[in-house]
């Protein structure tokens, strides 16, 4: 897979379109645990190859939630926040795994943005998307009690891995969910209580995934 | 005040998009307590002239929270959500008060938008407005204590009426903060007992502006 069978509306482009972001992109293997945005350099965005990527934002306090991820396909719009003015908040970009991406400079898509009525909508979709993403984790955070949460995230984390022994500690499940260690560790004693799960030091092991899929829903 | 006045991007459209767009909005008044959008009818975009509006999910218990409110010279993206394939969220949009706005035809918006990058990078900013203010609310939701954030919307209701003497039920704060009307009860009486608030039937009293000022930060 090259950058233009990846990138959707390459075809929408006009030969010197093409050219330009041809010349700019940068391709870029990354590894698992690099902090890739911040909020304060405007990095560009991210058209992820492979691997995955975590979007999260982070308290005063130094307390974590996850926005969502980004998989295979996946373009990364908030790590070039700098294209749009109305863009007020931070977030955090870290790859979970190692990752090949290209990169584009955020002045050549800007420019290219603001030449294509093409590019601009696709930047619409994807906003839209991640939109939809965040709204979903509100209505999460509103209406959902915590076990379920838990059990949604485990089920997630289990085919994100391809494993049901997932290398995780409670403390990275808490930073996911936006909420205390103590309160994950005691949710999960209670899971190894129903059999649903297995607790070792460092891992979860999944007993029951379908017993956590019935709890996630 | 007349709508290309108000249009922010007038002056980037052709007079042939001028033209279209001119023929094909409609004026309208608005009572207060009007729904204007639950996610069924794609209403269309709505540039408020002057007035009100609410946008707030509901859980499928029947709860509420309010995401946003849009004021004079805002406009209501949400409300055209079919304009867009990758908005996968159902919002409601409600008038809070007597209000008078232009509505744009969602099948004409679509259709500049998909033929002027101006208007498509003005929709961008549109909706990474709306994205930075539902960000704010998961912060918010996420690290900020109940008494904190109803200090803030008391705050803020005192200025959006112009009056401390605010004509609200307990249950219509609840449905704002995303709460349960008990828990704003006695948050209440907490205030009360502070000397902050006076509590009569159907109205809260702000006597001490300053401390809930203070207490929201």
């Amino acid at each position: 897979m090259n950058f233009k069978e990846c990138f959707p509306i390459w075809d929408k482009l006009t030969p010197e379109q093409q050219n330009k972001i041809s010349k700019a992109i940068v391709y870029r293997h990354i590894e698992k645990g690099t902090m890739l945005y911040n909020g304060l350099d405007c990095t560009g965005l991210l058209l992820i190859k492979t691997g995955q990527l975590r979007a999260y934002i982070l308290s005063d306090e130094g307390r974590e939630i996850t926005l969502y991820r980004l998989l295979d396909g996946d373009i990364c719009l908030f790590s070039a926040s700098c294209i749009m003015n109305s863009l007020q908040f931070t977030i955090n970009i870290v790859s979970e795994k190692n990752s090949e991406v290209w990169v584009i400079p955020p002045d050549v898509y800007k420019n290219l943005m603001e030449n294509s009525a093409a590019v601009a909508n696709y930047t619409n979709e994807l906003m839209a998307s991640r939109f939809s993403e965040v709204m979903w984790l509100i209505e999460q955070i509103m209406w959902k009690s915590l076990d379920k949460r838990l059990a949604a995230f485990l089920v997630e984390e289990t085919s994100l891995e391809n494993t049901t022994s997932l290398k995780i500690t409670h403390e990275i499940i808490a930073n996911h969910l936006g909420s205390a260690r103590e309160v994950v560790t005691r949710m999960l004693r209670y899971f190894q209580n129903e059999g649903i799960v297995k607790l070792t030091r460092g891992t979860v092991e999944i007993l029951d995934l379908q017993k956590l899929k019935q709890l996630s829903i």
